[in-house]
């Protein structure tokens, strides 16, 4: 285990106020990972409870997603399979749409990412809202993947993300 | 070292024709990255020249580079800096612009990313016209930054864009 708290990863995340837009308070996790003794213990706690072998592929969801999960994904000797906005995977693809305030949107991974059957983490850099996470975590189900855990580094608890994500365990390192 | 060759690794790349657009003979990593040992080796071929302590901080490129390059800073121990599309990144940023066949783009890393002096791995995962690379070498040096290799899964060699990247040293794993 990392000899780096979790409230140190917490106070090293930056509030940007009105981005992308007013009234959002974005979480800018860019000063921990460019910390490399801040990036280093991240991974190891998202990876904590496992060891390699216990996990067959890291799902990561685009983009900063991809920057954790990747990480993750090779500490634990397990494949790394991205959650991308529809139309950017080349191959063929399942897709799922799930609701915005306004509008919708669509995410895709490969049809031949998962194997039935495989243990899968879920691990994203925010859980806000949770839609992109629900979507995904339903990608991983009907591709035939079993999600062991749903991994974030950041909650914003107060958006009640976690109601998208009933039925599976869920964990976050550090909440706001 | 991997047991894994580069040849195999280069087996695994898929072939996608007439991807974005009709022509491209877009090459698809995922069957690299979906298998747990391909991918594992590959990020074992990347950071091969290199040992923690040896490199400060690892950039990678939106999207895809995310991948490579934060499991490489993982690897060694750095810190991972993202390059990404103009307006992405929350905090203040420099920005650089390039050309494309037609029309521009426009890059942007953070202004804190780097610390002048310290050693940079650029990381993705194609080198193609090298556009998007050249560019980011360029904010990498405004930062302070000093590019120790450019590294890339994939050449397109017949793209010549290591001809963006003149004054770095450029190394790729397989080429097409």
């Amino acid at each position: 285990m990392s000899a780096i708290s979790l409230d140190q990863l917490r106070a090293a995340v930056r509030n940007i106020p009105d981005f992308p837009q007013s009234g959002i308070q974005f979480k800018d996790i860019t000063p921990v990972l460019g910390d490399a003794v801040l990036f280093s213990a991240l991974i190891d706690h998202v990876a904590a409870p496992y060891r390699p072998g216990d996990v067959d592929v890291v799902v990561g969801i685009d983009a900063r997603g991809f920057i954790l999960a990747a990480a993750t994904a090779y500490r634990l000797q397990a494949a790394f399979a991205p959650v991308r906005k529809k139309g950017k995977l080349p191959y063929q693809t399942l897709e799922q749409s799930y609701d915005l305030e306004y509008g919708s949107n669509t995410v895709a991974m490969h049809a031949d990412a998962i194997r039935t059957g495989q243990r899968i983490l879920l691990v994203d850099d925010l859980l806000a809202t949770g839609g992109t996470a629900g979507a995904s975590a339903s990608l991983i189900e009907r591709l035939g993947g079993r999600i062991i855990e749903a991994v974030f580094f950041i909650e914003l608890a107060f958006l009640n993300g976690r109601s998208k994500l009933q039925g599976f365990p869920v964990r976050t390192l550090v909440a706001f």
